[in-house]
């Protein structure tokens, strides 16, 4: 990048907010699914009217512009592929606005999502969206791929969340879309279609946030199953008996003996299947509620299942599914992580062929995740060799054919990326992808924003 | 509109499927707030391929083409503006499917919304979206508007119910758009662009919706006030207190008045504020939450309180709210409804802001609703010469400065269609609307689709 331009970009943000070196541009080559190209300069901007100003610039030389979170995400949506310059949100960090009459929330993106979680809990509010990461990812990057989590189940994405943005368009241009009130439909639903694009379509810089009341309480229940079958069965049941609980965890076989190996907490050997479920509200109806589901899971023939209100012990139950995602690495050191979704009646018949391919490419294939909607993280562990690149290619595939014949969906809530964008076209027509990057024109003719995500070459 | 390209149409959907005479055409020509012209020709499609041929026809004869649900939109959305083929629904009205296991239902856009909710019923299930119309509407139609109802307080709107969507673009393209599954992230969403898009972006004619457990049961609050913020106080310490009512209902002093005159409940004299406030859930933490409410609005006052978990009871208690929208027409004979939204804590500001444009403009103004979401239908009653209807015009914009400046949007659910077209440049920005022209551009590059609606000429 020429140095007249990397000039004049450090005029607008100031030098200080601008890293140059080899070894610091480095640092933003990657996500937490993979490594990209190294960016040409990154910088911290403290404003919409900067980012502007900087993409303004990027359309009259033509430079790629990448707006990053914390690095978390696991499509590859936050690295860059072709140099250019990295706009990094950590300054913008500020929690700008706590409504409780309102039950709103105004935050600038690069805001961590558990500090939100934290401070709006200082009210007895609560912003349920929950990624795994959310202690380190940031709510911009959770808006850009409609991040989810455990509690999406009962209270949905980050997409039920966001009122309204502050964005800034690949062109330049400041909007301001959406509203600060619960409802709002003056116009195209602009706010929607920003969510989830992955930083293609625009620059997120403030965002204005619907929150709930915090639940007064927790009960949480693990319960554990010979077979997959009944672990689903069982999901059916409570769903069928009207409860709609919080979270409902699942993991298989192979996750089960992946964490007990790494940190037993002491499950019997051979566990088909486990399930992590936790109801939240009220105290009085938590409890109808929670010994609802443990006479189910026994009748769905669970071999086992504790339940429990309080917190310490809750923390107890969790540690398989928490140990889970490092202990994976244990297996092998490369992960390829998958988050498909299909309808809860198909969850058998998932796993059931996920059991399949692992024997057929002979390599681990664990699958955890969010049973209560259909959403599983199926993890392949491979070695860093061609070989295993290569049977893991192969396996994604195969994921994914299953998914679409099952009724399902490639992502639930890590977006597509760049490790997805080959895929695409399985799931999506030929007219609807045309009709997609239709939209990406007209928002960034010249491809500037986020170029090489979503759409395949 | 030309013989020859009526024959054309009439060969695609067939001849019984088509009205030509000027009698049946003429009732197209309106909806519930206002009349437009009379169509060229009404076509009843049966399938996604009909109405993308007639489209593809529309593109080389260049003809409007007005999708309508049931007519009972509020803001001229479904209204011919300048002749044109209007494509009713009322033949595509099939619930294709119910899957109580996965918790959807797929539906043709045709289907009222009343129906689907006693056939979901049957297996247990909840459709929340009320609009007042529900009895009568058309899904398609609330999917176009994005329609709310009084259970939006609680469950939302009806996006938060589409999960994907069979559209026919402008140009005639099928896409099949969005999920199956709770989840799904797969690219922009046009499923949410094409809610709330009335029509304009594309024909809907596939439906593929979320729905929730049925509410076991249901308490019904009534509370009368002496003055509007003592309403308003009770309905903040309600959600302070984290109780989430399935619906908070308000009507102003006028509003009272004119339901008692026309049906008398018998409500004391010179009441100033009427709350009806429903809890559901299970029985247990209903009858808490009930209790609860009622210990807060006497505590704010409230001159009288009922409570009862009696369905027949709580109709009574319904009356007044019940009688009013037809009863304003005792008062003059033609209504300007409008549905601006207010942060909650603005409640108080707006109710008394509309009190002094009813003395300022000597005009009935009624202002009732939903106000735990800070939704409030306003009723410009007027005659129906041209003093009145200057006099109306002058008092919503009026309404919507005053909304505008207490932070509130113009539509809370009733759309923008042609009655609001001329304001939406106070809420959005030139950029903002810049960017919505640009994207109905982009999917109807002729203007054939609904055209004059959401943008002012």
């Amino acid at each position: 990048m020429d140095l007249k331009i990397i000039n004049e970009i450090a005029k607008i943000v100031g030098e200080k907010n601008c890293l140059t070196s080899l070894e610091e541009r480095r640092c933003y080559a990657y996500d937490a699914r993979t490594d990209g190209a190294i960016p040409d300069l990154v910088v911290f901007p403290s404003s919409a009217k900067e980012v502007s100003e900087i993409l303004i610039l990027a359309n009259k030389y033509i430079f790629p512009v990448i707006p990053r979170g914390q690095g978390s995400g696991l499509t590859g949506g936050s690295i860059p592929l072709n140099g250019g310059v990295v706009l990094s949100f950590t300054r913008m960090n500020r929690i700008l606005e706590i409504d409780p009459e309102n039950l709103i929330a105004i935050v600038e993106p690069g805001v961590i999502t558990f500090e939100l979680q934290q401070e709006v809990a200082k009210y007895g509010l609560f912003y349920p969206p929950d990624p795994a990461s959310y202690k380190y990812s940031s709510i911009g990057g959770n808006v850009g791929e409609c991040a989810g989590g455990p509690n999406s189940l009962k209270y949905g994405v980050t997409r039920d969340y966001v009122l309204g943005l502050e964005v800034v368009k690949p062109t330049g241009e400041i909007l301001n879309v959406g509203v600060k009130t619960m409802k709002g439909v003056v116009g195209y639903d602009l706010t929607r279609l920003f969510v989830g694009s992955e930083g293609t379509l625009g620059v997120i810089t403030k965002i204005i946030l619907k929150l709930i009341p915090l639940p007064e309480a927790k009960a949480t229940i693990l319960a554990l199953f010979n077979e997959v079958e009944e672990a689903a069965e069982a999901v059916s049941a409570i769903i069928a008996a009207k409860i709609v609980p919080s979270t409902i965890e699942f993991m298989d076989k192979a996750s089960i003996k992946c964490s007990e190996q790494a940190n037993p907490m002491g499950l019997p050997e051979g566990i088909g299947g486990l399930l992590l479920i936790e109801v939240d509200g009220d105290k009085e109806s938590i409890r109808i509620q929670a010994e609802k589901i443990k006479r189910i899971v026994l009748e769905k023939k669970a071999i086992k299942c504790e339940l429990t209100e309080d917190p310490k012990e809750a923390d107890r139950l969790w540690q398989a599914r928490r140990t889970l995602s490092q202990a994976t690495y244990n297996l092998n050191p490369v992960k390829i992580a998958e988050d498909v979704v299909v309808p809860r009646s198909n969850i058998p018949r998932l796993i059931r062929a996920l059991e399949e391919m692992e024997k057929k490419f002979n390599i681990p294939i664990l699958s955890f995740g969010h049973a209560g909607d259909g959403n599983f993280h199926v993890s392949i562990m491979i070695k860093d060799n061609p070989e295993d690149r290569a049977k893991a290619e192969e396996a994604v595939k195969a994921i994914f054919e299953e998914t679409l014949k099952l009724g399902g969906t490639l992502s639930g809530e890590h977006g597509i990326g760049t490790a997805k964008a080959p895929y695409i076209g399985m799931e999506l027509s030929p007219e609807v992808i045309a009709t997609m990057k239709g939209i990406k024109k007209l928002f960034d003719p010249k491809n500037i924003l986020n170029p090489g995500k979503i759409f395949p070459d």
